[in-house]
């Protein structure tokens, strides 16, 4: 038990220091206007697949980037660069979330005053990553109809942490049966009054509703934006 | 980085800890002649589902129970209640695994020597729990075919550590247009000669298969099981 309580006190300096990075961060991020949407999700809920098509659906509009953690591999880096907009893959080892180290380090050398908006799409873990501030803007968190809708209850910390809950997939809703109204009321008792999107990408409905939402939050953000226009 | 030196020697410890309490439940189980399967996957890949169904299998010919591991929520003890064999749940709050600890814990007064098989269903996690070691005989690491082919190589380690793979949710296989040679390519890279089930327990395709291989190890484990033969 004595271990335990000593795992939590170096977690505790962990997360602590991990909120020093994030708000340095934030200040940079603000300081070139740069508005940044961060991804949570269970593995194999389609965050890439969502990101992919958002970053096609915003590269013609805005300056776009996207950073992505996997413990291993770049494929997911890979398919994100099929959108044309520079991508960088973060490898987190073992490592179960992405700290804003990471995310500070992978930025190094990028010139984030180009930037309009950057996606961090973090490793695919219900848990680890909630308590991990990146110093984004916007959290999102992911959820497909074939998880079951009883997922917000199963894992309410990362919904308390989210600011955006996004049904994706919702193409197969009907092959699985989903509740629709049971998901809106778990994410609801969990999260009262959180913005949910449906879409999927496959068929990209939903999408253009939750553009227009990303589209308003980024004009009301107080990002320093007028002195970096969105490309035409 | 100081920190994350502590970190990695806490919980070295933690898991050195964790391996002397799995190393005492694993002679307990013995001793009982009790079978232990643990089962991990990401969340919403089928694990309670198919736990379900197996137990409902199972619970004519063999004496099993279970354990399920959720952050918060009996949903899944309750939905496995349905299978009429005893159920208890481990509610883990905001740690991402099971440890041996916990497992030991909600085993208090329970009579093993009642029990042929135990399950364990692990939190629905993809990293954390591949390396807490929980006592079992057997590992299965589940995915459906709705996560994506690749996710063995993306989280190579939940595969290294585990026995058996479970492809679930085949019923969904063509609505998502799933690769299954890539599926399996992908497991076989990351562990070659893993053994590899595709079952649905939706539609019970694949289910009897499986059954036979889990018979099979049963009947070879080394359990002193001849003191306790199955119920009839």
């Amino acid at each position: 038990m004595s271990e335990t309580t000593r795992l939590v006190e170096v977690r505790q300096r962990v997360l602590k220091h991990n909120d020093t990075v994030a708000r340095a961060l934030r200040a940079r991020f603000r300081e070139t206007g740069t508005y940044v949407v961060s991804l949570v999700s269970s593995p194999g809920s389609g965050k890439t697949a969502f990101l992919e098509d958002l970053l096609t659906r915003l590269r013609d509009r805005h300056r776009v980037a996207a950073l992505v953690g996997d413990l291993a591999t770049d494929n997911d880096a890979r398919r994100l660069a099929r959108s044309r907009v520079p991508v960088r893959q973060i490898t987190t080892g073992t490592v179960c979330h992405l700290e804003a180290e990471m995310v500070a380090s992978a930025l190094e050398g990028w010139d984030l005053e180009g930037l309009d908006l950057l996606f961090i799409e973090n490793v695919g873990n219900l848990v680890c990553p909630s308590t991990f501030d990146l110093g984004e803007d916007l959290r999102l968190v992911l959820f497909s109809v074939t998880e079951g809708e009883d997922k917000p209850l199963k894992y309410p910390t990362i919904f308390h942490t989210a600011d955006v809950a996004l049904i994706t997939k919702t193409d197969l809703a009907e092959a699985v049966g989903f509740d629709a109204a049971s998901a809106h009321r778990s994410i609801q008792s969990v999260r009262p009054g959180m913005e949910v999107f449906e879409v999927s990408a496959k068929t990209g409905a939903g999408m253009e509703r939750w553009l227009d939402s990303l589209r308003s939050r980024l004009a009301a953000s107080p990002s320093d934006r007028e002195n970096y226009p969105a490309s035409p």
